[in-house]
């Protein structure tokens, strides 16, 4: 059974908005970040990582999203147009603001951190005036992520977008991706996650995130029941909640809730693994899988990841991830 | 016929949410603010208005909003109470900030204009958590004013607040009252006013303020009839657009337009009119009236307050509206 | 004997820098401004205040100040026009800011205090560039008041003038005239302060501003000896501790220490004492009195003043001193 | 003969106040940033390489500074300890702010650019009551930045540290080290980098640097006779003006210019010249020597950082820099 169904003469099928940003991953890795001496670029931001997934996955994507006007922006932009997706919203900064940063740190596989330089950073400063109506009104599906929404000008940004992206029929999906900075207040971050939330399709994210969702809510034993429901009163096809290793779970607006497999990997840091489920996850429901079908397809796309150095650079082609899967399904990884 | 009902069991008729402030009115007037020499203290701010003129005509009322701790706001806190104004959810700032200021200038009755202070003001430091869920449950009517939106966190209040009315099922009226100072840009306007007018029943505003909420929309004849087919898309019942001295026009969601005459005043100067208006039409709508009578008594109720020195202080009782209406149909006033 | 000497032939007696502002005097007295009804306005800021001042005693004057574009700014800027005092550098704000406000509260004679608005003020904004080198070099004695100092660009505004004066050989006066509002911390009041006063030859303050310079150095006691003997290794020539009703001391350079008699008043408020007085002491400085002349007559131009429901009108001519000093040594007011 | 004197008892021979940051080095040079895919870390910012050029150089020394609560603001303290740099008086913000970042592009060896990350940066985050006085009691020597200027609360940090300085008989220097970003307006920097020039016994700068000191001064040839000459009336000893290529020059107090050669190199990079030869220059002033040795050992010193890849990392030992000028001398490097 499908949940959700695209129109099949738009042109694109994949359009996000948000985050794009620098990761400088550690290359001596298994110590802590005072040892480490040196790091290399890549593109990071998760919908920036979830568009870059869905275009090795062979579909058609563009991004909505501004870049600082120096060489890290320039790099970024580069890196989209080599990677096969539209860049054409992308606009170029002029206030001096810069590019996000994340320094990765590597402790072990089970221990890892971010450092991040997130002021004055040029992807939160999309004015709503700057969202083409006319790029998202050519998108089957439509990606907003929740960090996103964490400051003005970007913040009206993503509301703008959602109302395009409403009035012209595509499936929107929300990827809550919370990060604690930039953020003002708990509150502040629940009542606007809440406002975007009502106008999506399908609601991916962490317990963690949903409850920081329910700060103003009564669901004091963090029930998925009771915060998947409240979503199908709104726009909601499908919610996802993550609960780390021990999988996630994915409820649907006929009552059912569906559950799918992990797969083993050897993990070299835990980052990037909800960029890589989503990708993977959204592919296979663009394709009309069903939802264990594609959640297994996310999850070893995700496992993929891990056991790479970079997020973005490491998301699989389709081939891959079914290699994946066969080789742990015939035993060869375990 | 009615366009909306109200539950019979709620406490409370009215409750609004917004802006609580001084009004620094000339007395000398007929003249530049420069040869004022002096002024009186009222309170004032749009909603502070409405919720005065609906006690004032025997509803039961509250208020939710925040002041600052100091003299200003200790006699606005003390003018509620005096007035019967349910007050025990406007909450005491503790972060320095001041009560905003509107000195009035009258160089005459038709060239009136206001010196706004609304730096670092108490109002608009109002946080979500801070607003009544319970008070809100116990509105029969409630009413946003669009200044409360202009900045964070009162901005978040007031979603906040829609949320808690929406859920216990109050009639949710939106005064636009736009305000150009403290917003950042018109977008940023657009944007919130919209997404707070998709959740409202009753909208009220000005052509202006409706052209404002239009910035992304195509209405380059400012149609009335476009304005106002939107909202029926999303939860309005009523959309009253006002035309100034031409009159307004109320719109309804079975399809119809509703106008009603205006009455003649001495007028002093044009300040409150507006509120006087909305408290008048809103009284009407809770009494069930039809929308040409309780125009009429918004009208009425205008007309005795442009006549007054003063907003707040001038907001009529029943009788004196029905004694103005009385007077000017009996050619008494012309 | 004379502690400091001015050029005879520079054509401005008194030039001075700061705020210029409004005070809203309370007109119901004796009560809490809860039960103010309504306010007058005056011009005030405690500059302009001493710069009127200097003016109704006769001296030529300039002011070197900003003010908002606004009617509150004009009437400042008239006001000074009408009291003989040069605006020529009296800037008008191009950026949206207010003009300070200060509501005055009367309970008693002796319980008086300030509810100030001193947000986005148009006074602060005065920048380095927008200071006239040509007028501060016409000028006999400079005066800068250290409010101006609370921020950026007035900062630097006060310091370039500081740079000009001493460049042009003016007596430069500093009145401490210290209000923890605006201010970062007492650490950067501090900073500041001890900066400017190196460079001024006549420093004037309370007891309490001369401990808030003192946050960095050694005085446990308070002490008014330890306190001036600093300044005389910088620029000083003149140091003023002035202890309230106690009476207040002057330091000079050659190591002696003054004091002068207080005159009786029937006090209205206090607001406007430390002004008057400094006015007052200044002229007789400028005449060439004696430090305890000029101490008496500062003190009798205090008394008149806090006799009066204003500040900056209220502000003594020369016979008016001289008349209340007559009246006070022959027994008509005790 | 020697235009400044040490005082023999203290026990550090110098002490600086300022930057610490990081800098991210390109691996891959001679291209642009966009194309460098991997950086090296080394602790940079001016007053810390000079400082790490002085302890190199066996002098006893001290740092007076704020590091980030995080991985790179620990990894600069352990730095400065391995080195021999006195850290107690380098404070750990707890504000959450990070540590500055200079990534640096290397087009060729004479196109080098610096991506700078200075917003909410720890190092301007130190405050006035956290800086040392003791510490500077022992200094011989004292250096302030004139990147700490830039902004509140480093700025008072800064000139509070002047004042100790002052008082404890340092002899203070002032690397002008001008950084447009940070900074309001040039007129902001010249009045703040004028008013620390004043107490200083040691200026050194780039002309450029010199020309934005004179926004407020009349010198259109931008003559370095006359710049150099205004100091002397304040506290200057040595006014030393850099002209790139083309050499410095040094003015005594005595009315003396004096010039030295600089040094071929096989340049790498231009990054770093200015902080080697400071601290090449410096520790020859301290040694007694001529200016135009200590100039001599200055440019020796800078041809060695610029010929290496890193600049806090390549600041030479005594004997790398005699061997240097004694293989330049001898024609081995040309």
């Amino acid at each position: 059974m499908t949940y959700v169904s695209f129109s099949k003469d738009k042109p694109l099928d994949f359009v996000a908005i948000g985050r794009l940003c620098i990761d400088l991953n550690a290359n001596e890795i298994n110590r802590p970040m005072e040892e480490t001496m040196t790091f290399t670029k890549y593109v990071g931001g998760s919908p920036a990582n979830i568009t870059i997934g869905m275009s090795r996955l062979g579909q058609k994507t563009a991004f909505i999203g501004k870049i600082a006007n120096d060489q890290m922006g320039r790099f970024i932009a580069d890196y989209l147009q080599r990677n096969g997706i539209g860049a054409e919203n992308v606009v170029i900064d002029r206030s001096g603001a810069v590019t996000g940063l994340a320094f990765t740190e590597i402790k072990s596989p089970t221990d890892c951190s971010i450092l991040m330089y997130r002021d004055n950073v040029a992807d939160l400063k999309l004015t709503a005036g700057e969202v083409s109506e006319d790029l998202i009104a050519q998108a089957k599906m439509f990606l907003i992520s929740g960090t996103a929404l964490a400051k003005s000008p970007s913040r009206e940004a993503v509301f703008q977008a959602l109302h395009y992206a409403k009035k012209h029929g595509a499936i929107i999906v929300f990827d809550l991706d919370y990060r604690p900075y930039t953020w003002t207040s708990e509150e502040e971050t629940a009542v606007y996650y809440n406002l975007a939330a009502e106008k999506c399709d399908i609601i991916l994210g962490t317990r963690e995130e949903f409850d920081m969702m329910e700060a103003f809510e009564h669901n004091p034993d963090h029930n998925d029941d009771v915060t998947a429901a409240r979503w199908f009163d709104y726009s909601a096809k499908i919610v996802v909640i993550k609960h780390g290793k021990e999988g996630s779970i994915a409820y649907t607006d006929d009552g059912a809730s569906h559950k799918a497999k992990s797969f083993p990997a050897k993990v070299v840091k835990t980052f990037g693994a909800g960029d890589s489920y989503a990708s993977g996850f959204l592919y296979g429901i663009m394709q009309g899988w069903t939802l264990e079908k594609s959640m297994e397809f996310g999850s070893a796309s995700a496992s993929i990841v891990i056991s790479s150095h970079s997020c973005s650079d490491a998301m699989p082609t389709i081939n891959q991830v079914l290699d994946y899967i066969e080789s742990c399904n015939s035993g060869k990884i375990i």
